[in-house]
């Protein structure tokens, strides 16, 4: 790209590359400059998991969409087709759980191919999409193909809501606790399985290696913490623990505590971390993809919830302040970044 | 890839890469592989412009997609961030174009960017998605950010539509005349001036450069196709009218027969088909993303046609049969693909 093309209109613009900026940063930058304020039809839009439209009397539409590319989440290497279609649709039912009580309903695929790919990766790829939609009761309803240089592939899903009943990222509050439910670190070190290619140690921890491939979408959790309104606000674990937590203090406006028990991770998963000589923590809080639910809760509801599901563990609190601390862990924080 | 990783399970699709089979064939095999019976709901699935879904007593959700690949479909060296969310957003609605009388509603985007690029560039994209965005009378609700070594965008856009009302691929019949309305040949004249790089020519030719940066969706003729119930099947015109009236014949199981007359393209075209040598009708016939709309009608409305939409113009005629055949051009034919 030639930069007379780029020509830049603010000065602090200049200095900054994606490179440099990360995607938090980014996503901040994108919603100062992206606002319809006008549409009332639009009840939510860019900032959350999914985006909130008003469709009919009571009835939202709520959408979203993701997307796997080559080389920043996956190495063709150690990836199937069916692997691909399953984390595909897992990951943009992950985005509709974190709202709440949302009913998945359709979705379209985008793919850019590469030209060299084999026929019956293609073939395999929508069965394997196919098969993964009819399980979770949704339809593929379209799609587009383009030719790549690198394979990508996209889904932008849609399901249906009532309105009053969605959960943000927006409305912790002092006093809340933080809950997780959902593995935690077993993503990114499943990743780092697959990298490394010695395949006892793939067989070993085969759990974390389907904690990256096959993210179970916590679609019953989040329509529970929804229509029972336990929950304050709502986040899909996509990013590790750390920068959930973070979003949420940001977003709500008040200061995230974090304290993993040691409950909040599988057994397997600080048997690996031994093996590899670091802080079970570490995987927990920095790792991404895990694709669980990070949601706030008032103290008085605890008990109900710890009844409702059983599962969820504990890993915080909510303050006053702002920012997101992190205790009981020495290391400095690096959050999973796409870029 | 390794080989092992992809077994083939058919063996008709050993010989296959994405690369021999074209964009067409794999189509074609996707939609044998893809059908969702059993869900009511899903009023169109895979195979047209847009898929429709039933979403409220008589109103029908009208969902596309679409991509546009760097090196596939636009080089950095000569596309502007304003260009590609332009171009970006005036695709897809073509797509809605194509379906009848849909009311446009909102989409979200999707992006994966290269990590050199500057956040200048991000942020004028997203300005121009908005500003057309407004300028078209939707929303852009959300979307996803994602690393990559080769820039894409994408976006999925929806509107609202009754579902009687909407034109597919597949009604044409013997008798029907064939129809364009929208410029032919223009954008593929473009993108050959885009790529050759001469500044005079680009600025003698602008009209054509713009038909590629700027293609007008035809949102309103294609209303008042479906409203006044004229035409029997629509499909934009993205891959080139030979390929449009191939698809038409292939769904309406007929003949499409082709003739184009002088008036089907602009001038301008026709001036720069003299300076390159070639013959003009080569560009309108097998250039691709002209965005037009192409569609057929029975003879006997052919005169309210006129009336109504006189910048429609008679490219051809629908007879018993199947195939397609082009008259009055010597050249073979080899529609626009994208593999």
């Amino acid at each position: 790209m030639k930069n007379e093309k780029c020509k830049i209109t603010k000065p602090e613009s200049a200095a900054y590359r994606l490179s440099d900026l990360g995607e938090t940063g980014l996503l901040a930058r994108i919603e100062k400059h992206f606002k319809f304020q006008k549409d009332t039809r639009l009840l939510l839009g860019p900032g959350d998991d999914c985006a909130v439209l008003r469709h009919a009397p009571g009835k939202a539409l709520v959408i979203t969409t993701d997307e796997i590319v080559e080389g920043t989440h996956f190495l063709m290497r150690f990836s199937t087709p069916e692997d691909l279609a399953a984390k595909l649709l897992r990951v943009n039912l992950s985005d509709l759980a974190a709202m709440g009580p949302v009913r998945p309903v359709s979705c379209v695929a985008g793919a850019g191919l590469k030209s060299g790919l084999p026929l019956s990766f293609i073939i395999r790829f929508l069965k394997k999409l196919k098969s993964e939609a009819l399980r979770f009761g949704i339809t593929v309803a379209g799609g587009n193909l383009a030719g790549a240089r690198e394979n990508h592939f996209y889904l932008t899903m849609w399901g249906e809501a009532e309105p009053s009943k969605l959960l943000t990222r927006y409305g912790a509050g002092p006093g809340d606790l933080i809950f997780n439910i959902g593995p935690l670190g077993s993503a990114s070190a499943g990743l780092e399985l697959l990298k490394a290619a010695n395949k006892k140690n793939i067989k070993k921890f085969k759990g974390l290696v389907k904690g990256f491939w096959r993210p179970e979408p916590m679609l019953a959790a989040g329509r529970l913490l929804g229509e029972k309104k336990i929950a304050s606000a709502m986040i899909d674990n996509s990013d590790g623990l750390a920068r959930s937590a973070a979003i949420i203090a940001e977003l709500s406006k008040c200061q995230t505590t974090l304290n993993l028990p040691e409950e909040a991770v599988s057994k397997e998963l600080k048997r690996y971390a031994a093996v590899k000589g670091r802080d079970w923590r570490a995987y927990a809080l920095k790792g991404g993809e895990d694709f669980g639910l990070v949601f706030t809760v008032p103290a008085r509801k605890a008990a109900i919830l710890k009844k409702l599901l059983p599962a969820a563990v504990c890993v915080g609190r909510v303050e006053k302040g702002r920012g997101s601390v992190i205790e009981n862990y020495g290391s400095e924080i690096s959050a999973f970044s796409h870029f």
